[in-house]
């Protein structure tokens, strides 16, 4: 089985390589870009083929290790 | 409009990150998990309200700041 995870900054906590990166799209010439923020996407093959245990395991994964759950948020998404 | 753009290592690139990543999760007693890679998500908010444009833009954005498109392939996402 397939996943992604999708880790993000949760709002209001400051994201300075988003601001970084917006700051460099004005200066290339791009206008009109807004917030721009920065996140990670972590893709994991497991040998788990149960729905229902792949989302539990990641889910503790990510309490445990994946994401700082004080700052980010995460998403799961499962491929069979 | 928003956008969301996924930023992941081409097929053969070395990701340390993911390896990283894929020891840490074995070492913290999560078997069964295989190959482990990490990519970027970065997240925009854009004043164009045309989507072609739009697209167009964020292309631009991606071959000249975004993705190193030696080693990194880009996918655009965008919503109204």
């Amino acid at each position: 089985m397939k996943a992604k995870v999708h880790i993000t900054l949760k709002a209001g906590v400051l994201d300075p390589q988003g601001k970084a990166i917006g700051r460099a799209l004005s200066s290339l010439g791009f206008a009109g870009v807004g917030e721009v923020r920065q996140g990670k996407v972590i893709e994991l093959e497991l040998a788990e083929t149960d729905r229902a245990k792949a989302e539990a395991s990641l889910r503790a994964m990510c309490e445990k290790l994946l994401a700082n759950t004080v700052i980010e948020n995460y998403a799961i998404e499962l491929r069979p």
